[in-house]
């Protein structure tokens, strides 16, 4: 099975419906600014990681309609034949900048923004959204699997429980960045690198008379890692008996056991003893059940005595909280030369937006390098890194705080000028280091599962004024 | 962006491992039998609904190994070169039975079946898994909302919260099937028949200098068929009354609001009572914020006043339950021409498997075509549909029934015979309407929400004491 197929097409329908009416009422060109950004975190957390910038270029690269897809259009008799010979010519023309895949993001950042003539700048909007709320929904559930398991490698397992294929394979690159060790998928190491491996499963041991026939014949195909599935039958009364004696008689260099069933905390205690005292303290157990941040936890709390993780199902639909809300809004358009930004309002004050051409800044400190808050500024201002400088809570204003010995980056890179790639996406293990130290360096307190600490972030005081300016005109709305 | 690539790799790496492991132990052609089940319903439901075969045969028909996965296996310094040479050549050889798309299915059931040389059985595990668990977990969620949704027509709105393309394109394939009237997905129209349309975003109306010209605009662009989006300010303020100034002046030949935020009971309600005002009693009233099965039982019972639905990040990623836990498990060998049944026994009774290569069937009665109950049986059982039959619950075997004036369809059809496939896949609208008759038919107390009735799933007697004896051989397992 393939999908042999340029995804242009694949966008919601009103995007093409509104394209051709931006077409017929000669607002095609006008330059609108469309941003990326998320309302809330999922399960709770406290930070989300970006992910999938990767696939949005590659998307943008190679975005062209077909000769299908044109006949496809036509037959709808709904759309001008100048809008489809447009599209027959379709050139990509747009800007884009965005943040990089692996950097802590948090709710109402500007995490990419398309500048370009509407009619392409609205079009792009379904799979630039589908692909960075998918990756960063799984980058950001790995990342707290990860940081549960406390060190130990988690391997990202759960391929048969994807949705779908590119769920497995994007999924895999996601978990990855995340901070997951591999996965399970092959064809996930084959075409972006990601480690993949994996030994056997219970049919495996099945397909033999007795367990211990199973295990040794796969130590003596496999002595350089092997590693033996225990609970086919009986963890503790066959399976680890087996797995010793199996170790004893073909010495591999590398061992493990994994543990599938049962209970993990109580069967890693007891077959980590029988294992130690055959002898075998270097041999790894593995443990792969239904587990997620909760669980890993728990058990280890418990006591588990655990080397390593597999974690499937719960990590590759993001089971708790399967759904990565990033939302494209319009926050600006060009007319006559001048920058007119928009706003939506909403009764739900979150789901007001951001108006006009922003950028987004992380103000570090000078001597600890730790991040101090997130600003959003409209493009151009500068941050006086030199003196004090005064932030404040945009909906508590009250709250302020003067940081001084402070550097700022600008987070968002440009990605695309006038249409073209500027920008060379880094290698996985590149953006998968990059993670780890973003999130090394953030705050304790916003890493922790339940009631983590708020990130601070923050409008600079021009935008923050556009926006109180631009609400006050919009009376009535109740 | 596109994913042009054959799939076959797209395998756990333990697949892998297991076949080089049974060709280096001689038994890479035994024939072994697998099933594919699922143990639990997601939500708690009365059924599931199947999908995904067609993809599966697409993939069964394409699997081959290129020379660049060779080359990635032999790198991995584990493979014998004999086994690589096996997968440059590899022909597929195996039979598979399946449950057509569409039907309704339930746990326990071997709703696909393997049988073939075990290098190759076992060797497509992960995409069968991964395809069917996808589209049956869409299919079945579509069919709940769609039930509750009340003969009104339910559109597939998610694709940009789906997890990756595939999520998107087979995503809304599997809504269709399970009842829902088209998607918003494009290119789901284009390859593969699924209804799309589209209207417009809230950018659209941003774009133009008030409401009133954005539906001015469209209306004239679309007189055919006009849906405005009326809640980018303020629903009964400003989007109802500027759609109905522009329904009057452009008399759109068919008409819609969409309400997409908001308390949708309420505002459903005044939207209707001012449109019927205005005369506008055929403007039908879309409605779409986050809604699943719940939340549309709940609006419609509080009187909302709606004619259709448009479904996204609920339907596309079945966010109350994410997970359809199909497995797919060995259940016989072949040796010296006998077939061996195999059970894979568990601490938890739920995981204890069916041993054996089984058959199964639907009672219907004769009179009014109802189901009565799904039988599996071991292969070459005849049910004597002539006389009485006795049917008992395989967990509490006191329960008994029964049964007289029924006929049995055997629910699964052939779909490979020797690696080559027989079968031909319905066309999407087939399945859709067989997938609504069959649930039609069946009993309305395993339809609800809440509590349904758990439809019978009995075991024959050859199978049931075959399965007892089996584990009776298996003592000392606690």
């Amino acid at each position: 099975m393939s999908y042999k197929r340029n995804l242009t097409m694949l966008t919601d329908f009103y995007e093409i419906t509104m394209a051709n009416g931006y077409f017929e009422t000669g607002m095609d060109d006008t330059i609108a600014y469309f941003d990326v950004f998320f309302r809330r975190i999922p399960d709770g957390g406290g930070y989300a990681i970006m992910a999938g910038l990767e696939q949005v270029i590659d998307y943008l690269k190679e975005l062209s309609f077909s000769e299908d897809d044109i006949e496809y259009l036509r037959g709808k008799n709904a759309f001008s034949e100048k809008f489809l010979e447009y599209l027959a010519n379709f050139e990509f023309k747009c800007d884009v900048w965005a943040v990089p895949e692996g950097t802590p993001i948090f709710p109402g950042e500007p995490i990419l923004t398309v500048r370009g003539p509407v009619i392409q700048a609205q079009f792009i909007e379904t799979m630039i959204l589908l692909i960075i709320n998918h990756q960063s929904l799984i980058a950001t559930k790995a990342s707290r699997i990860v940081r549960e398991a406390g060190g130990r490698p988690v391997m990202e397992f759960g391929t048969r429980r994807a949705h779908g294929n590119s769920a497995a394979i994007y999924g895999a690159r996601a978990a990855y960045i995340g901070g997951c060790a591999g996965t399970a998928c092959a064809i996930a190491d084959i075409d972006m690198g990601i480690p993949a491996l994996g030994t056997m499963a219970h049919s495996w041991v099945q397909m033999f008379d007795s367990e211990y026939d199973a295990f040794k014949a796969y130590a003596e195909i496999y002595p350089d890692n092997c590693t033996l599935l225990v609970d086919t039958y009986n963890v503790l009364k066959s399976g680890v008996p087996a797995a010793i004696k199996v170790f004893d008689e073909v010495k591999p260099a590398k061992k493990g056991i994994r543990i599938d069933s049962g209970d993990i905390a109580y069967l890693t205690k007891k077959a980590r003893a029988m294992l130690d005292e055959a002898g075998h303290e270097d041999c790894a157990i593995v443990v792969s059940n239904s587990l997620d941040e909760y669980l890993i936890r728990d058990i280890l709390h418990e006591g588990a005595c655990i080397d390593s993780f597999g974690v499937g199902e719960r990590l590759i639909t993001a089971k708790t909280e399967p759904v990565f809300g990033g939302v494209y809004k319009l926050s600006a358009i060009e007319k006559d030369g001048n920058l007119i930004p928009k706003i939506k309002v909403s009764e739900n004050v979150e789901k007001i937006t951001n108006p006009g051409f922003k950028s987004l800044f992380r103000l570090f400190d000078k001597d600890t390098d730790e991040p101090l808050a997130d600003l959003i500024t409209l493009d151009g201002e500068t941050i006086p890194e030199d003196g004090e400088y005064e932030i404040f809570d945009p909906k508590a204003t009250w709250k302020k705080k003067t940081v001084s010995n402070f550097y700022a980056v600008n987070l968002r890179k440009p990605i695309f000028i006038d249409g073209k790639c500027v920008y060379n996406s880094p290698s996985i293990d590149e953006i998968r280091t990059y993670c780890r130290k973003e999130m090394d360096a953030m705050w304790a307190e916003m890493k922790r599962l339940e009631n983590p600490q708020t990130y601070y972030v923050d409008l600079s005081y021009e935008l923050w004024k556009l926006k109180n300016d631009m609400l006050g005109n919009k009376t009535d709305n109740r």
